[in-house]
């Protein structure tokens, strides 16, 4: 007997999709190939705000060539009503406005009509055939400036809801909300609420930060192809963080049952969040009804950026107290989330995380989703939550230098534990906060000297509270011994290997004899979308449901054979055992069929919450104050992955979450013109981080296991991209003494602010 | 409430592969198209029986756009064993040496070597520079012939099987067995057994009959695109009857476990019993194997009909007495089955079938399996009975013309019925012999007068016993009150809808609120070959249970909701019930999610024999007996379906069952060359029967529930084959006054018997 409690969790296996993965062979959206596919284009409006006054698609249709055009008109019009999609509740005519826009455009690239076409240029040159009479209209572009009174409308009928009731207040503030703990009183201005306690209050600092709106900015382009079937069926492919949420909301926008509608989720090349909202979709889907052939779309990268979901652009302000003990004693929390072109609930998900480290007694946040007239934004991994980290956590590290205490002890005072309230009103769980402090602490990078002018370490801390949700699983077992494991769950980041091992756990089999399959809607039950950091918690959890059907039906198989009760019979690490008689799981699953066919388990769960992860980042930095280039010499992540399934794939999550994180740290943002086009609508001029940029990211995997899960486990792939940035600006600081409060930590504005000290 | 016992069994709903198969939309397997894919091409021996000598396929190799080559050398070697064929147990070296021959080639259209090449037309030039030297030996092609002692042996290494036991004895014999019931004594020669009761027979007919080779007659050619994937599992796209089944036998012949293998099962155009077997899938994956590639191989129509299993050719000897009071007492069968090239057990089947209509006191039939230099059978449609049946049926058909008997009359005296022994052993359970006789008697058409010269009206009976076997399927609800139903049965034949129907009878749902989906290997349980009538039934069954499963979980919900024990609700036509609270299906599924998440039923089955199905032919026949010329006046098909679960594709079967019996009676052989070559390999010289060919085929559908199976079903597919050739030619005899011995009756003999008599 290992020590280790469980002989599959916690390996390191190849992966089941790796071959495919590293060969070419698997196969993404854009692969898919079908007789008789033509070619979707799709044309996108060049004004931020405009009315269509007319728009007239004659001569594309005919241009030789074209199969199929479509506008907002080709939509149904059935009754709005609210729908629930991930990150929030839209009215549907929202959604389908995203889709193709009926009588204004609201953002740059906002598609107005599409075209179907022999190929790809043809499709493109039709489009361009399009007559559309524009009258322009004054954008709002800036998240303070939206908010005024008088600021242009994006939408006429958008009313907003505050404390969770819709007014009468018409504007660009979708929603209001206030989270409130302790002790509060009326703000001195009349209006709000301000926590008591900043009295008490040694030290106090105030300060507002701002982040640019950024692009999940992942290789593989948006894309759809669709087929109308004659029996009145609709078949799409497409690259989508979620095969039944993809089937919702295509049903939704087409009016259609969502047994309709069978999506076939193909290899993902990077989503982030990016890839739960669809876009083409429903386009291609018209088209397809149009012409009678199955049609393709994908998106040109200048469309990825203007016209799918980056995250919001944030106006931040953060003032807490703390006293000389250490203990923070208030805290007050202002926050703007520009949401694009229409409402999302991305501000409430910064607002669930951005204290959520800290035990404060009192505090009160204000929030406010603000429409604007850019792209309508979509979750980025722990959406909301790194932009209020960046707030928050500088904010914390000010507070520690002021009381003269290390910053990581500075938190530990302050540490969130179990039972510790969160500002959104529920206690925390059973959470790791405080052992990822410590890892933080004892690691030698914190330890580790920091030598030679112009460089700091900064640290910082990071929460995602992750999500549960619906999941299903089947499991057949092969007469040799293996399993065939059918899973509704998109695999973006090796989800079918922990998923794999749990029910290998299960099972008492190797992770390759349990082979998995990401199957289409048609073919198994709805599991909700892979986002939230849920698919190795909740569809693990199926898998290990469906994986004890199989074994509760094998043990009446062998009870058959063995003429016992099925109670007589345990398993073991593979083995079933009766007495002193034994069989091994691919002996039985030999005779399966003499013992009455076939064996299918089937596991299917709905947690309505799971384990929140923390993770933390160390960061040293070099800063060169002449031209304000920050270059970063390590850096290490650290997250509690409860229990860390594969530890490969975990130390994969935080290293990749980091990169993204030094990215929104130093190098990315939507750059905009004045007349709110996006300026910067390429990978050559949007500035992701290179391999240059990124050093070696150090992991530590801290463990504290979820007690609602069977094996502990917890969502990995969000909290580590939300402390980076704090790390780096903190870092900075300690480098050369300037803070910068705005994301990027762009170069010139580090050049100017050492400048102004100077002066 | 309707008197009918059920809301939708019965029906007869749109098929639900219906609008693709109308559009063309269905992909058959030469429809697959993947990237990369190239094309192979079989080279096939000239002779029926020589030896390799030398075989070179070096200027293959070097042939421009050549991308692999394979011989036999290229199967594995791992040891010979038994492996257990649908139609029969065969060693797995003879299956091998089916798929690319070795040493000795078998017959005509025997595979030596495959190319790959970047188009069909590079293979085909680059096979034919394979370079191979045959030394010819002489070919064994009449049954008879090949009994001999002295017989030129097919294979060397081939053992006679005897009641059951492997003998010494070499030769073409593959295997003796013997049926016996009643009593039996010595044959006076001294070989073998006779029955008693001739001396009792007041009229003893004894004839001898022949049927030629014939060949099922789909019209889509064999197939296989396969990819030998890197990571060492290979995929293979084929239409089959059944995807487990040929990923089984791929695995054998590929020396893989079968979880290393999945097979997508295409759409199928037509199969009838000859896309069981493999011939093209392990030739594609190992052209994959060598070239990286996928590799698509498409029969030629030539290589159809040499290189697939056609049915076998017999020999049969009918010996029948019966007293004047229209009893039967005395029967003895001698049948000989040529297997072609390799063992098979149709024989044993022809002699489960050839008397099972029938309440014979004393019988004894033998049966061989004979080896010849033609290709290895396969099964087709009622697989050994047609053959059997016209040869028993003709001369029941004279018994009762003897006795001065009506031949239904006859029949109806001797019928068995639940509890008659069969000769193989069991007794039959509750059958519909007698009410298919009755139907046939009563039926307009046989009361019909049937006026005019040369004209004639026969009749016949046919039985097939059918099989279980083991199935699985799962059902998936979905959100809107629909349900997606997986299933491992591939569709030849509506099963999509009639396997739906029963699942949505359990879940009071309509048939197209069950969306069925035919599932690849990897992602359903292990599901038996669609053959043996046993997919309606069997698969049909495992969907039933997958709803009761589905509905006691849903039960659990509903409980959940209403705040009561599971036991306290009720489900009846759709409807939750608990006291006066309601809840539709639908209602019920929009709340899973709430409610712990989705529901998936899951259901598996293994019937170890199900009901035997008879058929009746009511065959009017006009022959010209200046040409031979028989025409079909009036045909009608009378069958037991249990129940028919879609009456319209019920009658479709026996249309298309009566369509091919018509083939066999009149028109379908295989005709050979002195050397073993088939002398009609297309559809222009093999005669199919045509639209011109076949009147309206009238049928009744008789109802005799099998009560074993939850809706009483028995399979339909087959039995409908069987007594069209045997009614036909009792018909040409009714009509003209000869009887002939021979399939098919051509006209030629025909001709030659009128003039034979006339002398």
């Amino acid at each position: 007997m290992s020590d280790r409690p469980y002989e599959v969790i916690g390996t390191r296996p190849v992966r089941h999709d790796g071959a495919d993965k590293v060969t070419g062979r698997a196969k993404f959206g854009a692969d898919v190939r079908l007789p008789g596919m033509v070619y979707g284009y799709v044309l996108r409006s060049p004004h931020a705000h405009a009315r269509i006054r007319r728009l007239d698609t004659t001569r594309a249709e005919q241009f030789p060539g074209v199969l199929a055009v479509v506008t907002a008109a080709d939509l149904p019009e059935s009754p709005d009503r609210p729908v629930d999609l991930v990150e929030g509740t839209l009215p549907l005519r929202y959604v389908r406005a995203n889709v193709l826009a009926r009588d204004k455009v609201l953002y740059k690239g906002h598609a107005v009509a599409a075209v179907a076409a022999v190929n790809r240029h043809v499709a493109e040159e039709a489009a361009s055939l399009i007559e559309v009479d524009y009258e322009p209209l004054p954008a709002v572009l800036d998240v303070l400036g939206a908010m005024r009174e008088d600021a242009p409308r994006v939408h006429e009928d958008l009313r907003m809801r505050e404390f969770g009731e819709t007014t009468e207040r018409a504007g660009n503030i979708a929603e209001h909300f206030r989270f409130v703990l302790g002790e509060v009183e009326p703000s001195p201005t009349g209006e709000g609420l301000v926590p008591k306690g900043f009295a008490d209050a040694d030290v106090i600092v105030e300060r507002e930060f701002r982040t640019a709106m950024v692009h999940q900015g992942y290789l593989e382009p948006q894309n759809a192809t669709a087929l109308w079937n004659q029996d009145g069926r609709v078949y799409v492919w497409t690259s989508t963080q979620g095969a039944f949420s993809a089937r919702e909301a295509i049903a939704w926008v087409l009016d259609l049952p969502v047994s309709r509608v069978c999506v076939y989720p193909m290899e993902v090349g990077g989503a982030f969040g990016g890839k739960i909202r669809i876009y083409l979709e429903p386009v291609a889907a018209l088209l397809s009804r149009k012409c009678g052939r199955p049609v393709q779309i994908v998106m040109p990268r200048r469309d990825v950026f203007e016209a799918t979901g980056p995250t919001p652009g944030t106006v931040i302000r953060v003032k807490m107290g703390a006293r000389k003990d250490g203990r923070i004693s208030a805290a007050q929390v202002w926050m703007a989330y520009e949401t694009g072109a229409f409402p999302s609930g991305q501000c409430a998900f910064g607002a669930m995380c951005i204290l959520a480290p800290y035990d404060i007694p009192n505090l009160v946040i204000d929030g406010y989703d603000v429409v604007v007239n850019k792209p309508s934004t979509a979750p980025y991994r722990a959406p909301g939550a790194t932009q209020a980290a960046f707030a928050a956590e500088s904010v914390v590290d000010e507070l520690a230098e002021k009381l003269g205490m290390d910053p990581i002890e500075f938190r530990l005072k302050n540490a969130a534990r179990e039972g510790t309230r969160r500002a959104d009103g529920p206690k925390h769980a059973r959470i790791g906060c405080v052992e990822v402090l410590e890892a933080m602490r004892n690691h030698p990078h914190y330890r580790a000297p920091l030598e030679g002018q112009n460089r700091g370490r900064g640290v910082a801390l990071g929460y995602w509270f992750n999500i549960g949700w619906y999941s299903a699983c089947t499991i057949s077992v092969n007469p040799d011994g293996t399993v065939n494991l059918v899973e509704g769950s998109v695999d973006l980041s090796g989800t079918r290997t922990s998923i794999a091992m749990q029910a290998a756990e299960v099972l008492g089999l190797r992770p390759d004899q349990v082979h998995p399959v990401v199957a289409d809607t048609d073919s198994i039950g709805p599991t909700a979308v892979t986002g939230g950091s849920r698919t190795t918690y909740a569809t693990g959890w199926a898998a290990y449901e469906a994986a004890h059907d199989v074994i509760r039906q094998m043990k009446q198989r062998a009870a058959m054979i063995w003429d016992v009760e099925p109670a007589a019979i345990s398993f073991e690490r593979g083995v079933f055992r009766t007495g002193e008689r034994t069989m091994t799981f691919a002996e039985l699953a030999a005779r399966l069929e003499e013992t009455g066919g076939p064996v299918i388990g089937r596991g299917a769960v709905n947690p309505a919450s799971a384990g929140g992860s923390f993770a933390g980042a160390i960061a040293d930095v070099e800063v060169d104050p002449g031209t304000g280039k920050v270059r970063l010499l390590r850096f290490t992540s650290l997250q509690d992955a409860g229990r860390a399934v594969h530890p490969t794939a975990v130390e994969g999550q935080m290293q990749g979450g980091s990169a993204q994180g030094i990215g929104w740290a130093l190098f990315e943002e939507y750059a905009w013109t004045a007349e709110g086009a996006m300026a910067n609508s390429s990978l050559l001029d949007y500035r992701e981080p290179t391999a240059l940029d990124v050093p070696p990211i150090e992991t530590v995997i801290v463990e504290v296991p979820d007690p609602e899960h069977p094996f502990g486990v917890r969502g990995v792939g969000e909290a580590n991209i939300v402390p980076p940035p704090a790390a780096i600006a903190n870092a900075v600081y300690r480098a050369v003494g300037v803070r910068l409060r705005q994301l990027p930590l762009k170069a010139s504005a580090l050049v100017d602010a050492l400048r102004a000290r100077e002066n």
